[in-house]
C-alpha cells in the first residue's frame, strides 16, 4: 500500500510551486486531478516549449502522473464541476490570486462546511495574511527579498543556481499536507494550510539565519563562500575542478596517503587543523601542485575510498548519469506528449523497503481525462456534450 | 490536536541533516528523544560556539524542543537503553555510518521484529544501497557532485549561499516519515526509509534537470544566472540594489506608471516583451537612469502595490526583520542554554487555521532528560545511579 493510495487531490494550481507539490503527492500514490483552462491549459504547458514538442520542460517536470480536466471557471457550470470535485476530494491545493476562489465559493470556508474532512492548502508568495499578502511574487523577487541573492553591498546580486524557491515552497506545501492528512486520520478533522514562498525560503536558510542571530552579525550575507581553509577548497586537477572537503585529521592522513605525500603529513606546519589553517597558502600550493598531476575522477574515487571526502565538480547533466542514482531509481522514465527525446522525471528522493514512491502515469495531455472525470461525478454523456458545446469544458 | 501529538521519535542523529529532520517533527508536536554521547554530546554542540555560550549556533538551529538523554553506545547496558526506547517509539531516525547500528542490533531488521509498526529512517550522503554507499559526504561534496557548484569549466566553483543540501536532505527525510506514518495509520505497518543527500539535491533541482533532458543540452550548468532581459534584472537605485521581475505587459505598464515614464510605454522599441528583449541594452539604460534617482525601499513598495514584481536585495538579517514574517510567527523565540543574546528559531514554514506548528520547548542541555526518560522506561533510582557511576549515561 502506497502512503497516499486512495487519496484524491483536487489540483487548482499552475506554474511551478503548486504543481511541484501535487507532483510529490502523486509520487506517493495520490490521485491528482489537475483543473486547467479550456484551450490553453496551464500557461506552463507552452513556457520554453521547444520546436516540435507538445509541452515545455517546466510543465513536464512537475505534472507527471496527474489527470487533466479542462474547466472554464468563468462559467457557473464550470464552478459547479469543481465544487463537486471538491466535495469528493481529500485535499485541495491552489495557488490562485488571494480571494479569487472565495468569489466562486471554492475557498476553504465555503468548502469545509460541506466537506469538514477537507485539507485545503494555499500556496502563494507571501501568504494569505499580513501586510504583503497582495504583493506579486516570482522566484527572483523572493530570492532578492530573503537574502539569497545578496553578495555584499556592491557586488551584483546572483540567483541561486540550479534550484528554485518556488519548488521548495511546493515541497513545504507537500509536507504540510502530509502532516495534515495524518492529523485527520487521528482527529477526523480537515485543516487549512497557508504556505508562502517567503516563509519557505527562510526554512531553507534556517541554520544560516540562526547563526546570524547568535553571531549578532546583522549586516553580512549569511553564508559567504569560504575557501580559505586549505583542505576545504576547490582545486584544479589535470583535467577539471575537484572539491576537497577533508577538514579532519583522519581525512588529511588519507589525503597524504592517496597523494603519496608522507612529507606533508610529517611537516610540522601541517600537523593539525589549526596549524594547517595557519599555513593555508603554503599547504594550498603544495596540494595544488600535486592535484595538477592527476585526473579528477581518479582522485575522487581514490580519496573517497581512502576516507577523505572529495568530489569532482560535475555538471548536473553528468550527475544524473551516475549509475548510483539509476540504481536508486531516482530517475523515472516518463511518457511525454510529443517528446522528441527520452525524458525522465525526478523521483521523491527516498527509497523505501517496499511501496516506495514512483511515477504513476504519463505527463497528461490537456483535458485528456475530462470525460472520464465528469462521468465519475455522475454527469451523463448528453450533459457532457452540452458542456463541451457551451465551452464550459 | 497537533499532527504529531503523541508520536514518539527516537533521534539517533547528529550534525545537521538528521537533527533538522527531527526538529521539523518536533514543530508538529512529536516527542523527540535525542540520544547523545555522555560528556560531549552531539559534536555540533561545540561547533562554532561563541565565547560565553553553552552551545553553538548550528546545534541551536536544529535541536529546539527536543529531550536529551546521554547514553554510551559502546557499553551493552547503553545499547539496552536505546533498544528499550526503540520498542516504545513510533519513529527512529539515524544518520550513523552505514551498518554501525546493525552491529548493536539497533538497525531496522532487528527492531522491526519486535516493533512491526516502527517507521525507521536512515539519512546519509549516498544512501544504504548502491556503489557509493560507503563514501563520505559533506554539504560541499554533495554540492560539487550534483552540479550545484559548477560555474562553467573554467570558473572557480561556488557554494550555494545561505542554504545547505544537508538541511534539504533532512527536510526530505521529514516528509518521507510523515508519509510513512500516514501509511501506517491506514495499513498498520511500519516502513524503512533510506534518504540520501545526493538524491535530495536532485529533488531540489528537479525542474532544471528536466529542462536539461528536454533541451538535450548535456554539458552546461542547469540554470545560469540570466540577467539579459531588461525587465528581469538587478538595478542600482539611489541607495542599493533592487531586483526587477516585470516580464509581462501589465508589469511593464505598472513599471512605467510608477517611474512616471509614459515615454517608455509609448516607445515602439519597448512595445512588447519580444521587442523589449530585442532592445535590451537601450531599455536597461533608460531604466537604470530612472532607478538611480530613487530609493529601493520606496520603489519596492510602489512597484509591488502597482502590480509590478520587484524587491530590494536584502540581507537575510534584514529579511527576518520584516514585520510580515513576525505576523506569520515564522520566528519562534527560543530558550537557549547560556545565550548571550535573544535567539529565535525558524518555524515550519506554514500557517494553519488551528493547531499549527510551533517550538515546544528549549534547546536542551546535554542529558537534561536522562533520568526522567529512564524512569519512564521503568529503571529504578538505584539502577540509574549505577548506570551513572559506570559511565553508561
Amino acid at each position: 500500500m502506497l502512503a497516499l493510495q486512495g487519496i484524491k487531490v483536487l489540483d487548482l494550481t499552475h506554474a511551478l510551486a503548486g504543481p511541484f507539490c501535487t507532483y510529490q503527492l502523486q509520487l506517493l500514490g495520490a490521485e491528482v486531478i489537475k483543473v486547467e483552462r479550456p484551450g490553453t491549459g496551464d500557461d506552463f504547458r507552452d513556457f520554453a516549449r521547444p520546436e516540435g514538442w507538445d509541452v515545455g520542460p517546466s510543465f513536464i517536470a512537475v505534472n507527471g502522473g496527474k489527470r487533466s480536466i479542462t474547466v472554464d471557471l468563468k462559467q457557473p457550470r464550470g464552478v459547479e464541476i469543481v465544487r463537486r470535485l471538491a466535495l469528493t476530494s481529500d485535499v485541495v491545493v491552489e495557488n490562485q490570486r488571494p480571494r479569487s476562489l472565495a468569489r466562486m465559493g471554492l475557498d476553504w470556508e465555503s468548502l469545509r462546511r460541506v466537506n469538514p474532512r477537507l485539507v485545503y492548502c494555499s500556496v502563494s508568495g507571501f501568504g494569505q495574511t499580513g501586510a504583503l499578502r497582495d504583493w506579486l511574487a516570482y522566484d527572483h523577487t523572493i530570492q532578492a527579498m530573503s537574502g539569497m541573492m545578496w553578495n555584499g553591498g556592491d557586488d551584483i546580486p546572483t540567483q541561486g543556481r540550479g534550484f528554485s524557491v518556488d519548488c521548495f515552497a511546493g515541497y513545504v506545501a507537500y509536507s504540510s499536507i502530509l502532516a495534515s492528512l495524518l492529523r485527520r486520520e487521528r482527529s477526523g478533522e480537515g485543516q487549512y494550510l497557508d504556505v508562502a514562498m517567503l516563509d519557505a525560503s527562510m526554512v531553507l536558510m534556517a541554520v544560516g539565519i540562526v547563526r546570524q542571530f547568535v553571531s549578532g552579525d546583522q549586516l553580512s550575507a549569511i553564508q559567504a563562500v569560504v575557501h580559505e581553509r586549505p583542505t576545504v577548497a576547490p582545486y584544479r586537477t589535470a583535467d577539471r575542478w575537484l572539491f576537497l572537503s577533508g577538514n579532519f585529521q583522519n581525512h588529511f592522513e588519507a589525503l597524504c596517503r592517496v597523494l603519496d605525500a608522507p612529507e606533508l603529513l610529517a611537516d610540522p606546519r601541517f600537523r593539525d587543523v589549526r596549524s594547517r589553517n595557519a599555513h593555508s597558502a603554503e599547504l594550498k600550493e603544495e596540494l595544488a601542485a600535486r592535484f595538477a598531476q592527476r585526473s579528477a575522477a581518479v582522485l575522487e574515487r581514490e580519496l573517497m575510498e581512502a576516507g577523505c571526502p572529495a568530489a569532482v565538480v560535475r555538471t548536473t547533466a553528468e550527475a544524473v548519469q551516475l549509475p548510483h542514482l539509476q540504481e536508486r531509481q531516482l530517475l523515472q522514465p516518463a511518457e511525454v506528449p510529443g517528446a522528441q527525446t527520452p525524458v525522465s522525471l525526478i523521483n521523491a528522493g527516498f527509497v523505501a523497503d517496499k511501496d516506495g514512491p514512483h511515477l504513476s502515469g504519463p505527463v497528461p495531455e490537456l483535458g485528456q481525462d475530462t470525460e472520464a472525470i465528469l462521468k465519475e461525478l455522475g454527469y451523463t454523456q448528453t450533459q457532457i456534450s452540452d458542456l463541451r458545446v457551451d465551452g464550459v469544458i
